[in-house]
């Protein structure tokens, strides 16, 4: 069969809503400067759909920190792979301060942290060793266990006693092939908001020999006591053998690093492949890093406003009865049952008749009766924006339990 | 065993050079702007090492737009993956002005070339369809098709002979599944820096039903009397099912596009995973590469500038008796025949005393006996610079040949 007729017939699970989706509900764009309230279409909305958790993106500090940077280096520098010709002392430095952050001996920045994550999770294991991970882990750990050759277990998300029994098929394994375990989770989850059960894992390090790679994407900035990250929260910073962040949640930026022992970072230095063949991060995104690295540490105000966002609106949803499901961070997920249909119509009353812009997130990311409106709260938020929240999520309650959204059709023409 | 132990066991082909070649072999600083004479270890060089092929890294009309750009945007907006919350007006004008550009219908921007090229390769094709690519495919690739679940062939760099063999086999493969076939190849090898056979390749459409998608990212800008690319060069740019580049050569950026039929294009934005689940390509990007575009279509003088330094350069090497192998592009590899020792002295001695800044590249890259000093010329070279270089090379012939490098122990503490 030709490929193009194939894809023709079989548009993917997200793109089979293209055609009433794009611009609206997939594809939007949000307008003007990264705040609480931007434009959308035209009309300005109260955004709860960046992870912009500490408000970074549009702090004075960090705009004028990009727009030198830029000025004096331009976005091309420098130019090639790290290790032929893209190296800089800033590079080193930020190395050095995110090392210093997470608590480990040594980093490596990655110029980004999809292809980052992928690169790792190759480059640590071969067809001898096994990984086991968790089943809720983001697309890019799991497009890393896909590029492996050798066994993969996956555990039910967060379940210690799957987790156990995973290790015990894995060490029998190893017993024959002579490999290593590499067990993969993530500080926090993006979608539920739950944290990775960081203490049960390392707990089985007394009864199995395995490293450990956490994903803390949505952790690190506004986890712990100095915003370490989600070991740090857990007590447990020292367990986690292997700890990534991506810049593109707290650092309202791209790139990423990962962070670990010194031998262990310098054989990822010259063996990841996505970093060996692939350009370095350019100089402004590298001295835009340093800046906001610094204002995480030194204005921890950032942090506790956005807690208190956070507060606000979880025990605010609670109380009215909503259900935000498992979260145990700043990822505030609103749980409805229903179809599809119905979901496209409360995305659509919140936009347009509450003002309120949130992502909708739909199957293959949830199972598909449910609707996850999902809020990322901020520490630009404020209090009131959590009330009239609320309130507008009220309202969108009583008219999904009377079945009004389901006897209204989809909103056509809207990526006109 | 521990995953650590083994790999301070084994540090793999490039981490076992790390003690002595780390921040002089691997991971060099250039420092300064952008331009043929650059800072190394405190001493200008000639560098002939970045893919600056216009020399539109610096610039002026780009570097004020890059600097623009991040002071009117700074460096987070957009935030969010470009399905979520990630889109604006800027990105689809990149977009359709990239695809006039390269004459495909529609364009997809990417927010990095590597994970860019391993997503659309694993969202084109599933396990009954079969993947036929060239041996020396780039790395991203190689990895795209490592995820592949189905069955994949390779043919021997620009072997069309092998290439149809190959295909017949894929034919047998789906007439069984049912499935299609999927060509992969670069418009120009960056090692070898020959073209990818795109001629060759599509007059075996005569003969088997497949599409071919080519990485252009040497190509792009530098070949093809726009510009537009090996396909245009080759005069067969409407038989490329899908045309790739990044932009970190010509485009002296970060970010990539991938181009082709409205339909396939539609598809790929739904179903790329590295897309889908990671962050857009911030909006200093998106304007600096519109700048960029716009210089690639304007002032068709860089690409002049740029051939008439390759003529120079290639020409130059062979009339003095240097092997520059098969290239029909502007990369420059001359070949040495040598150990890696000799490889070491060979660029310290260009370094050191002659004040000349190329890669090296080893072992896997090429093959284990073999040297390559990698020059890559660019429109902001001089005739001057030229005549210098080949001197230099000249003389580490000269030296070579009479054993003296082999005879020298390879510098020590050049990491200190």
């Amino acid at each position: 069969m030709d490929l193009f007729e194939k894809i023709a017939a079989n548009r993917g699970p997200l793109g089979t809503h293209a055609h009433y989706a794009h611009g609206y509900f997939a594809f939007p764009k949000l307008e003007g400067e990264i705040k609480p309230r931007m434009i959308f279409r035209g009309k300005e909305v109260l955004t709860w759909s960046l992870n912009n958790y500490l408000g970074l993106a549009n702090h004075p500090e960090v705009r004028r920190a990009d727009a030198e940077a830029a000025a004096e280096f331009g976005m091309a520098l420098p130019m090639g792979a790290r290790m032929m010709s893209g190296n800089s002392n800033l590079h080193e430095q930020l190395e050095s301060e995110l090392a210093e952050f997470v608590m480990k001996p040594d980093c490596m920045l990655l110029n980004f942290g999809y292809q980052g994550v992928v690169s790792i999770i190759d480059a640590m294991v071969n067809r001898h060793d096994v990984i086991v991970y968790d089943a809720e882990s983001h697309a890019c750990i799991i497009d890393g266990v896909r590029l492996h050759a050798g066994k993969r277990f996956v555990y039910v998300h967060n379940d210690m006693a799957g987790l156990e029994k995973q290790l015990e098929r894995a060490q029998r394994i190893i017993d024959e092939t002579g490999g290593g375990i590499l067990v993969i989770t993530e500080g926090v989850f993006g979608m539920s908001g739950n944290q990775g059960d960081l203490r049960g894992v390392l707990k089985l390090k007394e009864k199995f020999q395995f490293r450990l790679f956490v994903d803390d994407a949505h952790g690190f900035g506004t986890q712990g006591a100095t915003g370490a990250g989600t070991g740090e929260e857990q007590g447990v910073q020292d367990g986690i053998d292997l700890y990534f962040s991506t810049f593109a949640k707290s650092m309202a930026s791209i790139g990423a690093f990962v962070a670990g022992p010194e031998n262990v970072i310098e054989y990822l230095r010259y063996n990841m492949r996505s970093q060996i063949f692939a350009k370095s991060l350019p100089m402004p995104l590298v001295v835009g890093a340093l800046k906001r690295l610094e204002l995480l540490r030194t204005q921890p105000e950032l942090k506790e406003n956005l807690w208190v966002i956070v507060r606000a609106l979880q025990s605010g949803l609670r109380e009215k009865g909503f259900n935000i499901g498992t979260t145990t961070s700043c990822v505030t997920p609103v749980l409805l049952s229903g179809q599809l249909t119905d979901a496209a119509q409360i995305t659509f009353d919140l936009r347009e008749n509450h003002g309120i812009f949130c992502s909708i997130v739909v199957y293959p990311v949830v199972p598909k009766d449910v609707i996850m409106l999902r809020l990322i709260p901020t520490a630009v938020h404020t209090l009131d924006d959590v009330v009239l929240t609320i309130k507008a999520f009220e309202a969108v309650q009583d008219k999904l339990s009377k079945g009004l959204y389901s006897k209204a059709e989809v909103p056509a023409g809207l990526a006109d």
